[in-house]
């Protein structure tokens, strides 16, 4: 049920990106309870200068490997749960990724459940109401 | 009012990936009201690797060709008519894509009627209350 | 705290698509009370056909310079300063980005508070409650 999008420089490499990818799911498996095998991603190398993010904000510098991290999910987990997944995808991307926990800049947008269809045109969590 | 962004593999051609994309839009107009020029998509077909998602969820099988559709629209359909729109897309997106309906993806962002603006910088859903 | 795609066509250059950027930014210091520093972008040009848009809806024609830019912010603001928002996006990226201002086509999509960390792990916003 996350959707996924993971958005990079131009000079993250292939393994690099699949490695923070990687993180960030173990991150929502390990606190969200996600599933899995719920897993929908699309990541994005950008090119040079596409990926903007001012130099310091609120007192957090970022640099050149920043990245941007929005998980589309449904809506429901508390507050303290949402601290703990941007705590262990900070965490967990910045050792698979090799980069400053600073530079992990997440966002959650949160739908309703029956906003989702993992194929085959059925709105799987609506049905299983 | 939806704005569509459609996130494919690599080896999508670019036929390919018109022929899933005027689907969806026709899927909009049929089921969900959404008038013929009322079309705001972002297409975007992926590095290899980089559209991520696990084989199977929920008993369904995802393979080389799924792909992802997020639609962000305004707030108030039913879940019937949300149904509706999901089945609409899977059998559409399948059958002019070539790919099973099983991997066609679907999620929906809903946002309330006056944070569009279609040019001008005018709200014009707002100014129509 | 607002997080901005700008999605553009093809044939912008670098130079173009960073203009508008920074015109999306100005505006949303200027109408939303968005901190200087508070700038987080992910930019993308699109292959060529790859931003679909219909040549005119509510009257307003839209031509191969239209651009989809989709804002990501915490909820709460009014209507009013919504519609400012809007006015100022389309002037200001206008005559940055030398389009027609009914080229700029903008959605929001609007979060709780908590939903952000802009790095460390941290969600600065639940923080300061």
């Amino acid at each position: 049920m996350p959707f996924v999008r993971i958005d990079v420089p131009s000079h993250f490499t292939e393994s690099r990106l699949h490695a923070v990818a990687d993180a960030v799911h173990d991150s929502l498996v390990k606190t969200f309870n996600v599933p899995q095998d719920d897993r929908f991603q699309a990541l994005q190398r950008h090119a040079a200068g596409e990926v903007v993010i001012a130099p310091s904000y609120m007192g957090i510098s970022h640099g050149r490997n920043a990245i941007l991290v929005q998980i589309t999910c449904s809506e429901g987990r508390s507050v303290p749960v949402k601290k703990a997944l941007f705590a262990a995808i900070a965490q967990a991307v910045a050792a698979a990724g090799d980069l400053p926990p600073a530079d992990v800049i997440i966002n959650l947008v949160e739908t309703v459940k029956e906003n989702w269809s993992f194929g085959n045109g059925i709105a799987q969590y609506a049905a299983a109401d």
